[in-house]
């Protein structure tokens, strides 16, 4: 539903900073075209062309999701309980040979509305046929930034062709739909790429003033396999190539060094933490409560649905929090508060985002509403902040804005058709399976 | 709403076995009175004074929650992200110190409807004030086996008090509405209890035939208080004290030596995994996949919505496999399959409740449905059961049946009304705390 001006009224804002505290607050908010303009307890209904009553409702950013493959939700329940090798070799990479224009379209649409029920706003996505994401995500209405996923294996002809795909995406969809669209380079991962191209890819990130999204540190293995072949960390393999700097975001993270952790934060590589994808696939718990305490900016991501298996930005802020508690046996380790920041605030940080991640006049009007009258959300007195990241999942979400625009309200999709994009998406995969088997 | 025989047709059936498998078929059932009476293709709607059409709907087994304290519900958001001494001495006993039967009956009903909305049908509860717990779920509808939480630090005449209140308890609660209703004893702890109090318990469980609901080895701490003060590890002193059967559910049992392990399976004492409590105290990561490959029944539970923060049984069910994977860096440990058996057929075989936990004819109508038109549950072909236990949570079920009573249907509950449950328990913890203050 496109409108002008909105007024949501009585809400209870929720405003989380950087510094890991959350600031709440019962106030009316006005959004003009796609800004937020005014916060008061005092506006006129006049102002406004569309209003929404939100007494008892919380209003907060929408959440970023920092790391995604959002074509993946159609391979949703695919493959799982496996180890890597079959998981890949047997499973993924075999039904990926059948992805087309169509099928991946239907898979980000799928991705798309999942994100907007659960409160997700932005994202950021690395996957093949990113113009057909972008078309996508422009329909969808929420907020993207794309890397096309460069993979090379040392192979000079297919070098080129990752860089032909990355530019290509960048020249077509970089600052698209009304800036809903911009892109970063992709280059998969320090053990699916060449020097050549990493080197490259900071050549021309610096030219086109964009950041990159590489996958980092997953696995012990990547690890072992980076020591073996050239007797340094996957870190001090980058450092050593002169690529890091303050505009990468660097996914997983799981396994690192004390070195590892002083040369993230000496350049200020930005960490896109994944719990649910990194405990289902075995991977490990990342040491983000110390990435924290060292001044590291981490935020959240989901990773795909083939290895989480949701795009639920609230059970992920869960398992953020109670991973950490598990992991070091303190309980006072990321708080509700500082876990919604994560979310929030500093996915907007590690995306250069800076007009997202809270509610500020001026900032974009990314928004989610919450509904509090709920069992899983009573009591609603107790501590809010805490019933976001403790109580909640993404079916609390009331109503999502981005950019100004109503993509959600009351749990109804406003612009796009629910039921032939779940059907789509059904038909889409069945057929991808047939063709492969 | 009552009815007596109720046809639900054209579901896709999931039925999970102990062994870990769970069969899938699609089929009409039956239900007669409160029973399971027939599962067949082919059932003629004149059988029936009530129909569902469950086309595209997963029907299974109700969640059996086997650990909780219900009434805590009231205290969801109340006190977070502390230590342990802090969490209990400043928080939780003071606003313990005001409950009354009011103040329990409204906050069970809030974490009654709650089960009922994310689909747990029984659920395995110690607490104080039980009497009016039973009074709470007799009219919420679901099944409830009822534990008084019985502490005396020794003193002989709170040992008197607890007895009292525990066979008060069993005498005028245990097997009433409809069997709906049972009762156990439910010696809080180790270090909260005599061995007087575990030996008498012993006596009277075998008295009465009930089983012991008890928090066993959920700390380190726990641990090493144990051994100093008798020298030997908890379940090594329940085998001195000749209380260890398998009637005995323990809940928790993070931390357990080789020989208590063996102490478990010798007797077949039950199992219940509470991870995310587990988790959010910071008590650790209990080594369940050990404890299923010994053949030990491991169940899981919520515990209260103070640590947790909410009793979502799907929830539960990703964080115990997602955990066990993390834990044991093997992403084959606790599959889809048989993290479901641990959440239905186990938990009704922890609380002795053989005819529940699956779907077969002659067992109790404990049911619900689940929508599988959903973004989080869709592609819905490639693997229901991964769908239900990674992607799903509550807010995935569309019905809850209980004893063949339809407490639910569409997400709405059909005896209870929600709002005035909701109120209640809001302005019943609202007035607790200025009562602490």
């Amino acid at each position: 539903m496109e409108t002008n001006n909105i007024l949501i009224k009585n809400s209870i804002i929720l405003n989380p900073k950087a510094t890991g505290t959350v600031d709440e607050y019962k106030s009316s908010l006005l959004i003009e075209n796609n800004k937020i303009s005014l916060i008061s307890e005092d506006i006129e209904d006049s102002n406004a062309d569309y209003i929404i009553d939100a007494q008892g409702k919380i209003l907060m950013p929408g959440l970023i999701n920092t790391h995604s493959h959002i074509p993946m939700t159609l391979f949703r329940g695919y493959a799982d309980d496996l180890n890597l090798d079959t998981w890949l070799n047997d499973y993924i990479w075999p039904i990926e040979s059948h992805l087309n224009s169509e099928t991946i379209y239907n898979g980000t649409m799928l991705g798309a509305i999942e994100m907007i029920k659960s409160g997700t706003t932005t994202f950021s996505d690395m996957y093949f046929y990113m113009g057909d994401v972008a078309k996508a995500i422009g329909k969808a209405g929420i907020r993207g930034v794309l890397s096309y996923s460069m993979i090379d294996f040392g192979d000079e002809q297919k070098r080129e062709n990752e860089f032909k795909e990355s530019i290509s995406l960048i020249k077509n969809h970089h600052n698209t739909y009304d800036g809903r669209i911009t892109t970063m380079f992709g280059p998969h991962s320090i053990y699916t790429t060449s020097p050549e191209l990493l080197r490259r890819v900071r050549k021309e990130a610096n030219k086109y003033n964009l950041g990159i999204h590489i996958h980092m540190n997953e696995t012990q293995k990547e690890i072992d396999d980076c020591m073996d072949l050239r007797g340094i960390r996957p870190f001090e393999y980058l450092d050593d190539l002169g690529i890091l700097s303050d505009d990468i975001i660097a996914a997983h993270c799981v396994w690192l060094s004390d070195n590892e952790i002083d040369l993230i934060k000496k350049y200020d590589v930005k960490v896109s933490h994944n719990p649910c994808s990194n405990a289902k696939l075995a991977s490990g718990i990342a040491p983000i409560s110390k990435l924290i305490d060292n001044g590291i900016c981490v935020s959240i991501g989901t990773d795909g649905s083939s290895s989480n298996n949701n795009l639920d930005m609230f059970e992920e802020m869960k398992f953020t929090a109670l991973l950490q508690k598990a992991q070091t046996l303190n309980p006072e380790v990321l708080s509700a508060e500082r876990t919604l920041s994560l979310a929030t605030i500093n996915g907007a940080n590690a995306l250069g985002l800076e007009n997202l991640g809270s509610i500020e006049e001026g900032k974009l009007a990314d928004i989610i509403l919450i509904n509090t009258n709920r069992p899983n959300f009573s009591p609603i007195n107790n501590n809010t902040c805490s019933n976001i990241v403790y109580s909640a999942n993404g079916s609390n979400v009331d109503s999502t804005i981005v950019n100004g625009e109503i993509l959600m309200e009351n749990r109804k999709l406003t612009n796009l058709n629910e039921t032939d994009i779940l059907k789509n998406a059904n038909e889409t995969i069945d057929e991808m399976i047939k063709l492969k088997d």
